[in-house]
């Protein structure tokens, strides 16, 4: 719990995801923490990584798409934070190494088992999201498309396939992957 | 540049600091700066830092005292960033870690020498920050005064010296320098 | 060789493994070896790593096994030391890296290429453990029977049965690998 | 707390050294501790230095030094672990990193200011340890005769002024300061 | 682009290989670049990684044969740099640490899609290799017979066979991979 | 000792320096260790920094240096190696990790006691240097010199003190070191 001046008892909540890019999934997933919460973390796992082929995108732009889409939907920036957190060695530190990054929080929302484990070996208190349209709403999935060509804007917040396309990052994830050049000869 | 959907040109700044703790002279800063630009990113620098001398807070801890101060002015949260980015052993490297923590930017603030000699060096530009009150608005002498136990609160602002005593954070300074142990004998 | 203060020569060997968990293998493995030298450095290897699947268990849950191991039959704790050493990046530093770690030793028992290999070429003294009940006695059997419900506690030492069940290590391995969450949505 | 197949509880005290060198001070210190305590976890701190003017000896020489101690005085095997481990850059994930190196244990023994912050933040407990002889057990002191000349073996125990000696660690902590070479010309 | 006293313009190429081992092929690219610039930076990747299936060779074996080989079709050696650069965790500053490692350049040669992106991203040039006789002059290909005891000696420089032979390491490809002993056990 | 095709003996030698910045002193040292050997190995070491007060160039200018240097004097770029290798947090693994970043060696030439006593304790051969006109050639005089606008291009071979001028390095000293603005207050 925190104390804000006039000393109202607010409950914050913390979400952790590697956004990948960002996507209507995990918008629902805010939304639904927002209704239970006061105030949610938003942490960019992984913050780390980009560049490569199941995580094109650098932390910085993680933070732009998730301002982007919560800006859209007119979710006030004084409800939430948006912290990166770079991955550690040993598995073990890891919620100890998140908790000195982050504001306090009394609650984690994850379906994700190793998140879940690790949070309450701490005693940690962890909840899960109900699952929304499941399928689509994968980042997999969206990788996937922005690769084949297919179709994939209807799958993130309308910002969000703005920025992806505009910024380069959609050509980023095919240059990626490109064969015209024999890689494997060097 | 960034471009947001109706295609308005906006400019952002960035501001790294080590806030140990937030005191005036940053918020000072911070006024300045959102004159000049239209959004802000704040780099809590030197993140993985905590719980020594002359770092006693943790990054999370410092995001917190920023929010907070800026609340309390009414600046609003959706024109800035608050981003922690730890320091990299490898100084020539250490902007182009920063660029992939943080959105896009157009100009950094910054009165350290070193920063903005990096910054230059990437071929970015760079601003100084005219000073204000200086004497007084040092981290340094807020934690000397903790330790102390001289009047330090008016040093910084009234919910970050609310949140320094109520979070044990002034004790936690106080414990750290204990000399009532021997603790060079072990 | 080392001397003890009565400046007799005694032989020091050095075994290495992941003891994921300890089982009956390595019991034999330590027997065997501590018929061959007067006393025995028992590295308890990628010292870092738990909460995975291959390496669920902490390094401090891995010495409480060994020695609960070698309570059990009696062999004095004053005959081995039980180090944990963390894994290096650079493998050709590896050994290098082991030395400094460990008091002196004369020899290494192991079976593993790599490990023989990297030891020869630092010029030590390297060999091998006769293979015992093989296919049973493997860390990768009893993590796969712990997670199926099979019966996996006549592999390891009664004591350390009795420990992974009672410290809730054996729940950890199920709650790791629990798929009634999307972990793959957010 | 721990169980041992016959459910008695046994408590397990835990101790952090640098140890460079292990001497007198030390020794009354662990003899201290395991008059209130069933087991003592020896933590050989910094595990990573040596060959350093403040740390000379490696983990391995520490971890020898220490067994050699406790064997003199007749101090059974069984009733302690030696355990090196690193340090973390992170102050404030260092206490959950050594949790996962070491055995459990309910109680720390330290009189160093950091570590008891940071072991109670963590919510364990913490005691401290009466001063015996201060002045002449100091490690700074034993390196500084060592280097000068002087007489310092009676400031350990024998086996380990033995082992100091014999293992060319004295010799070590001189040519390390050899001032034969113009070693800041090149 | 730099200046030697006499303020003639030189062109430097840089050539980023891993040359595990080097073959052919890499002979091959080297002539080309050397065709089109002044001087080459050739860059000995994953320095840090050796002894492993895919990288067996250390850097410090990958310069020697570098050396050897250019010295074989008599290159001068005045004419190119061999310089080990490490691989970063965080691939969007690979490039920026491997500008801190080398002498300045003006072009990149690489096929390799990733090395190509973030040097783009970057804003330098970069330029691709022809193909030479693909199918034989690949690393993988020249391990694999290695290993298999088949023929491989004429898909390297001669000189490079011969240290591949005469140092060791062909043989510790063949140790690496041993499959006489149970090294799943332990 | 190593073989050409031919199957001669040759000797190679192996120098350690910092070159913040290469001096009169270093060349006159490997010219001296050029005569007593048949190669050289020049390792560019803590070559990860720079930027800093004692380190202001990076690795890959200390690497152009020494090249433009000895061609100034016309040594034959075929008789040594120029190889930077980056510190290592542990010290007794600092020349294990050496080696496997450069050509096999004989002999190791370096007047620095904690260089001479791993070299040493590793049971390599070190020799040491003759001092030649010590008070001037010094990297740290030099350093001073450019910072206080002494004159110091006459301590560092010409075409060095032409690269430090125009690559802007002369520059960077100074930045670094302005006083221009508060680097303190944030």
């Amino acid at each position: 719990m925190f104390f804000q001046s006039f000393e109202v008892l607010l409950i914050r909540g913390l979400f952790v995801g590697r956004f990948q890019p960002f996507h209507n999934g995990h918008l629902e997933a805010i939304n639904y923490i927002l209704k239970k919460t006061d105030e949610l973390i938003i942490v960019v796992g992984s913050s780390q990584l980009s560049h490569e082929k199941s995580n094109p995108f650098t932390a910085g732009e993680r933070v732009t798409m998730i301002r982007l889409a919560l800006n859209d939907i007119g979710i006030d920036s004084g409800r939430y934070f948006i912290i990166p957190v770079p991955d550690v060695t040993v598995h073990s530190t890891w919620f100890s190494e998140l908790r000195s990054y982050v504001p306090d929080f009394e609650i984690v929302y994850s379906n994700e088992p190793l998140t879940r484990l690790l949070v309450k070996e701490a005693g940690f208190k962890v909840s899960s999201i109900p699952l929304f349209t499941r399928k689509l709403f994968k980042a997999t999935e969206i990788r996937s498309r922005i690769l084949s060509g297919e179709n994939w804007s209807n799958l993130v917040p309308r910002s969000v396939a703005n920025f992806i396309e505009k910024s380069g990052c959609a050509q980023r994830i095919i240059d990626m992957s490109s064969r015209d050049f024999a890689d494997d000869q060097y």
